[in-house]
């Protein structure tokens, strides 16, 4: 069960679950991934940024990383967020995740890398500081990380690494990019590689017409991300956009950087999915106007896809 | 016809029109003015970061500010984008517009200003510059300037200068900024201010419902800026919802950064607003691929907007 | 033993020792300590930026403050850096520190910090994480945090945080700094705070006389630190001034960035005070000219100051 | 009289004298090429960062660099920078110059450059914009510019443009940048290149012995870099770095980010080179106990080099 460059379909970024009071809700993270699995997600993406990694503890996240793991069972594949300032405790969380039985890693630079030497050193050294048996996705996410690689760059990344089997891809913009790599294998130059798609799914629509082989993202409803790649695999372009287009206002809302987690949690709550929007602490709180926005969003969706009709 | 703080409406952000060899295509300016009074916009704005005015040299600079506002007379409020790496360059560009008969400056803040007190010392230099007659606009558009204004911040540069009498707001999130200056202004701390927004209108449907009193960006449909802020204002809730999200997908697509106003020129040209979509070098091109996006968006927007039908 | 505001004199910034192979060399963190307290130190800060901190597991982090702790006993205040990207394990390290005997906590602030209020409000939550009986010591290094704190901000920072005893200053440039630090306890508007300076000891000269309380550096010879920190305080400036000269140009290059820890455990271990030099990967390695020029700038420093003759 | 290739020795940057209510001081551009050509500089650069460049109107800038080139006539080879927001005013400043008799001119990258991609670029479209038969300098200051260029991506910008003939060399660290360079033309990859050192001369001593042609920064009293090129290219090293030395605490102190050039025009007008200190604003001001640290610094300096003994 071990992610291969093969990979494809809709992997949902899967939040941390907080209790009010900021300790792990572990009954969440059951009922998140039975959920996920409900809907027909491939997977699904842990500890990541949207997964307040940052805020847990080592010990926390080898627990939080486990629980999604073993609940999930044969339904999903668990994709582990091991992005770390240090590649010991990289190492030391992506071995813990492999034994209990995720399917890959994923990996983010930090922020300080700048010439494309440094990137490629970076994941060179991480692929050694994991062990290259083990499956990793490479993220990249300029717009929140800071760190900007070309499709070169991208290329020599997987090129020198064979355990890097799917791009994480959210540039912003990024379509040219899935052309340029798609072109890149075409070529002979790049090597056979999944790409997910993320952005909150904010271009979801082009990114399946340009070749990305899914979604990998958090929106709230994932069952739009589902729908639209396997419309657009089909060649059902119009439907696919039609649906795409109902959400997107939301989906927009939903990309704001900093406040989208809690308009994240908010839907997902009020969806029966999880018990508590709570982010653990430092995090933002939704204001009462903007929830006032999301439901009225939300009623809007609901016009078209009656998944959003919610009732409370 | 100098701006004050009362003002209210829809500006365009105007793109500087070049010939396909790199000239200014002047005939093109007047075109666009004549547009943009056609349609019913309050003001227009130019030279700002997507009027490609760090390309120009300061003449200019001088002619194109010039051509706009004599081109506009009394039909338009022109807002002259007069920012510059240094102060002597700012205040020459910003007189001579102002002699010229502009309504208006705007400064954007340089990037290397961090603390609250170096941003709060940079405006004030700037409006001593500039001479304390001249009105003036505050752009607040972190994503790309890099430059973060809290809500307190934007409240005293404000205070501390009379002349300015406007706010571009593009900050994202934005949303609870435009709630916080205002309830600034219900608690007696801060005085009259215009706030138009910006961000390619990415969020206009409820930065109306938060208090904004108008549109200013340079999405090449501006009437649906100036329907959706028209509709706001009167309360119709729904129909300018439906009104953006109708535009929204394209919206979305000419919102990216980099890529933006090749799609914007791209789409004032097929409207036959311009004569060529070029932009002085360097400046990204616009893919095929990119382009029979930005058609086939237009032709999903024509559905519900007839305007955005383009016979060709 | 608990740090206080009242804290003068020198505190090294130890290194962490590791073998050739980035196992912890404890024998060397005892000979290091052993070092630190014949010669005279206050106390030795551990695990700071230093102390490649990052690259520890959260268990090594803990086993390598309390081996530097327990080593000191009474002889040396040990203050332990507890930067983290998150308050759980910021909070895990603080309390274990203390419990072990630690004399207070380390703090930088985040790369992401940039207004002021984001900067004042990371550390009123960090004073809540790591609980308000742990004293803690600010440091202010914007070359390598990135974050810009104004006078102001320190200020509101210390009377925010009765628990904040000190301030690591290492701003550049950074005489005015303390001057008009010093110059708000003579107002009355901030309450007494130990300063010790940083970077390397590049301007220790002149920051004792603008009223420095001392140094906190790693310079590979603290004895000159102390003494410079003593003949300052006698007020025999020349004397400081020839003896501070005469190390400057090995000072200089020791504080390169990047490569300045490698200078650093490279005279360490010619010193014969840690086993060996390596830092745990991924680390720059000193080159062959870069040894040779600070075997050179050795003998300079020992023609003046006996106690920089290394024999071998 | 163009640069070439072979250019070495010292090149001063001057600052750009400013009477004290902020107008150009012309009879001060006059005494300070005098100055710089009696001492035996081999050139002078001019409206570099420490010229204050961004602070000029394009007019101004034009005329200042006439009337230093003019002034030196057959004395000084002058070096214009001509770094600009846009290759528009980078090009009419550069044709200006040659045609007003500079020997070449100074491009710096702008500080939004990131991958090497986007670094070599840029120099092809800049050395399009000015001409290919205008020599010009390749400044690499990473602290104050922002932009990190490998040896690789410097190699190859030179290599893509016959008429780029020297390297500004200001990294820091930096010693081991040189000697990659100096190894790329030994192994045949990169054809003659003229480096000259920067940063205010804090590395010339070793700078020179790992292979630089010479100095071109702005210490106010270049008659030590002349010296220390001189004595390290005779091969008489202590001699040089004895030198060297007696300066270092003020070259330490002139170094300061920000505060440096009021240092350095504080100097030069002490020594009666230019007619006041004063920079257009917005600039530091020099504070009373600043001047009399530079006081102290030149008296220790005086003990060993007479030069710097100042009577006032």
């Amino acid at each position: 069960m071990k992610l291969t460059s093969k990979a494809a379909g809709t992997f949902a970024i899967a939040p941390t679950p907080f209790f009010d009071d900021g300790r792990i809700d572990d009954k969440s993270i059951d009922s998140l991934i039975d959920f996920y699995a409900s809907i027909g997600c491939d997977g699904v993406t842990v500890l990541g940024i949207l997964g307040e990694a940052p805020k847990l503890e080592s010990a926390e996240s080898e627990s939080v990383a486990t629980r999604f793991i073993k609940r999930a069972g044969d339904r999903l594949q668990i994709i582990v967020g091991v992005s770390a300032p240090g590649f010991a405790a990289m190492r030391s969380l992506a071995l813990k995740s492999m034994d209990a039985g995720a399917a890959a890693v994923m990996i983010a630079p930090p922020p300080h890398l700048r010439t494309d030497d440094q990137i490629n050193t970076y994941f060179k050294q991480a692929t050694e500081a994991i062990g290259e048996d083990v499956p990793w996705v490479l993220q990249d996410y300029p717009l929140t990380l800071n760190v900007i690689m070309t499709n070169a760059v991208i290329r020599k990344i997987v090129m020198d690494s064979k355990s890097c089997v799917m791009l994480k891809h959210e540039d912003w913009p990024g379509l040219e990019k899935i052309t340029a790599l798609r072109g890149f294998q075409k070529d002979g130059s790049l090597r056979e590689l999944s790409i997910l798609t993320g952005n909150g799914g904010t271009f979801l629509d082009f990114e399946m017409e340009r070749g990305a082989d899914g979604a990998m993202t958090g929106y709230a409803f994932p069952e739009m991300l589902i729908d639209v790649v396997n419309l657009s695999k089909k060649g059902e372009r119009d439907k696919a956009h039609d649906l795409f287009d109902a959400h997107l206002p939301l989906v927009r809302y939903e990309q704001q950087p900093g406040v989208g987690l809690s308009v994240r949690k908010y839907v997902l709550q009020k969806r029966g999915i999880i018990a508590s929007a709570a982010q653990r602490k430092p995090g933002p709180v939704l204001s009462a106007p903007a929830k006032a926005e999301v439901d009225y969003l939300l009623s809007r969706v609901a016009r078209f896809d009656k998944r959003a009709r919610i009732e409370n």
